[in-house]
């Protein structure tokens, strides 16, 4: 037992440090199962000052911090890879909801708290926190505002950046910085929180939010609609957008070939609308009482400017799922076709159709045999322009990546919507950047964590 | 002529630096002509690559550069005050819109542009740009970019942090950044960006930005509601709020004194609703056809819930108009009623309530002779809490800040919702952080500033 472990276990009690293989596994382990890693022991402590000592305990000791929240991000960013030194802080003790203010529409959680269950405490105190993925269920606060997390409501709510009033930080020294206020509008000076939204665990602990919450949706709407093209599905949105405004909270777009796919594999099932290569699927909600006459209307005109072929408009709640669920078995239809490469790329909102053709061209041409299967978030400008590769390992998944990132950053767009960098894409960042902003992130990196024991090697090389 | 005015008339032409004391004048003052300045002299760059040589020369020579837009700031953050060595950097001469995406809800501007144009350009192309203020025929969106600027429909959209998606730089040594990405979603790297927006001019010299546009607003409703006591009006607010959700875009506050003494100057004019202490009033807009109906119901709950006394909703927009001219006037009668100690605080918004009757019971005992006027943007928890001060003189507006000011640290609100710290709150800001925070906020300036050339005083102290 190191002197180091010893401290720790004084900090936070014997049972909240783990040191054995077995214990480490999933915390080593990337949610993907792609990376395994070492660290010297994971710990777990209960307070905010607990967390504050325990970092202060690795720099007296040398050794490194590399927090943790769900450990289900999908790019590594929490994984301690390459690194003799690592001490994963897993925040999952820390989930007390510090308080609900409903008329105000705050939450200040710690940062433990599940995703799934602030969901729950917001629906208990009749309102909304609009975030939502499918790992919400062991995504933890803290990590999803380290990874600036979207879901499927970013369109109308911004992703989590939008989502955070007030944070509470340990930085590397293992100083507290609390910042933990409900505040709509605070300009007093720099809005440091913003650097550590987004930060991947590289500047310091994330250990408390105050979340926004929102009035309670009343009305929604869910349709789904079969285009002819990527530009005219694209149009469609743009129409929509403007007829349906404030309320439209989801636009996702997905190709007949993900529809096939997933037929292929449950033969039971009927692709909605055949004749038609592209589907968007809408979402519209309202505090409002009735939206469906609005989203009828809108999807009509639509209709009559040739954008749209055909549409439903989901009676039940049933048939709502059962639309999404076209949506949202794309991944697992993926998994189980073999290997791909996967991406997280953004571009401007109206050059979707255009990136679509060159990245499909640019694809098919230069690694033969490959399939490609575009989808996501589309209203947010976010493709997952995922890449199914021959099952005889004749095309790498790197080399497709660089492909596609290359058109990319033909359209100014970005390498990670919503992934992050981590370890995945770190050494691809600079590529993408300028110098200039590759200088600008180094600054604020060692303006944070001069010594470099945050997460070292995520975001940026060490 | 010094060898620097020498380089900058090299740099932007002769026409472009400005020396005379007679043309420095406007520049060197404030909007609200608090306070006047020195300067060595001004210059208009007319593109990012000219303000990059300006900032460069003036480094070389041994200045400071302290960035200016439209000077309509109201914390004097754009004032060289104390500096022998400033250089104004203007950057009226770069107004050019650089394009226009309106299916993709994006505009790329010089920072330079003039808010209403920027309004005006996007109202062309169909669409909105919600941000709107009282100076908007001045003020610059490189200004309202390094201020954060609010305004009307903070409730709904945002400040200016929620409407930037990529911004151009020019760091304190001359580098371009170039981040002018139009990107709704983007998690590649510290998103930097967030440090320049409301930096107040001390990181940098913001020259470019892709701005965020919003569907048009079809159906529009203004409400004027009276209500009994402040809690009552943020009761009727949380209802309406609830029921009109996304649709809501202002909920302004104020107190029947305000209204009276308006009518003082204008006799002709008849209190809208004289038996009740508070109003309310309410702006919700939808790109949906009707929104009347909802606002009508929302309000009449609240009238049922006895939240609202009376109300009235605008039937035409010169009713509109009329409605907001009560809230729109308060500050010219305060003006008009002598010497005021002004506030632009911020609190929880369930707060808001308690925090007025804390902060009048303090003011109007500790400092005889003085009437608050409390007003501002409730549904943003941002509270102009102005005091009236006698005319004799005898009560110093400092000492009402600090009273108000330590009212608003018990509730953990924020001394600066909107107008920033600039030259006016400097002193104040660390009463109000902690040193950990300070910390963190001098590292961020050393970071990106190491020789503490940009906008010296402001926000920080020398």
């Amino acid at each position: 037992v190191t002197a180091l472990v010893r401290a720790l276990r004084d900090i936070c009690g014997a049972q909240a440090v783990l040191e054995e293989r077995s214990d480490l596994e999933a915390y080593v382990t990337d949610w993907r199962g792609v990376y395994t890693g070492t660290a010297l022991c994971v710990v777990r402590p209960a307070t905010v000052h607990e967390t504050a000592r325990v970092v202060a305990a690795c720099r007296e000791h040398g050794a490194v911090v590399v927090p943790q929240g769900g450990n289900t991000g999908l790019a590594a960013g929490a994984t301690p890879l390459a690194l003799s030194n690592a001490v994963i802080v897993s925040l999952s003790r820390m989930r007390t909801v510090r308080s609900v203010d409903a008329p105000g529409c705050t939450l200040a959680v710690d940062a433990g708290c599940v995703l799934a269950d602030v969901q729950e405490t917001a629906r208990a105190a009749g309102r909304l926190f609009p975030l939502a993925l499918a790992a919400q269920g062991s995504a933890q606060i803290g990590g999803l505002i380290a990874t600036n997390a979207g879901g499927t409501a970013v369109l109308r709510y911004g992703s989590m950046r939008s989502l955070v009033l007030g944070l509470e930080v340990v930085l590397a020294d293992g100083t507290i910085v609390d910042g933990m206020r409900a505040l709509r509008k605070d300009n007093a000076g720099y809005d440091w929180k913003q650097l550590f939204i987004g930060s991947e665990g590289t500047l310091g602990v994330i250990t408390g939010a105050v979340l926004r919450l929102f009035p309670t949706v009343r009305s929604s709407v869910t349709a789904l609609a079969g285009c002819g093209t990527a530009q005219a599905a694209m149009d469609a949105f743009a129409l929509l957008n403007e007829s349906l405004g404030e309320t439209l909270s989801a636009c996702e777009l997905f190709h007949d070939d993900a529809v096939q796919l997933r037929c292929a594999y449950d033969p039971s099932l009927v692709r909605p609308m055949p004749a038609s290569p592209w589907y968007l699927l809408l979402e519209a909600g309202s505090s409002l009482r009735s939206l469906s006459e609005a989203v009828e209307a809108g999807l009509e005109r639509a209709v009559e400017r040739g954008f749209v072929d055909d549409c439903v408009v989901a009676g039940t709640s049933a048939q709502a799922r059962a639309l999404w669920e076209w949506r949202e078995s794309i991944s697992e239809s993926e998994k189980r076709s073999g290997p791909s490469a996967k991406h997280d790329v953004s571009v401007p909102v109206s050059a979707i159709p255009a990136f679509l053709e060159r990245a499909a061209s640019a694809v098919v041409e230069r690694h033969p045999g490959v399939r490609v299967l575009p989808f996501g978030h589309a209203g947010d400008g976010n493709i997952h322009f995922n890449v199914l590769l021959p099952g005889d390992g004749s095309v790498d998944a790197a080399s497709v990546n660089a492909t596609v990132h290359a058109i990319v950053a033909e359209f100014r767009g970005s390498i990670t919507a919503e992934h992050g960098i981590g370890r995945y894409r770190r050494d691809e960042l600079p590529e993408h950047r300028s110098d200039a902003e590759m200088r600008v992130l180094r600054a604020i990196k060692h303006a944070l964590d001069p010594d470099g024991r945050m997460n070292p090697g995520a975001m940026l090389a060490i």
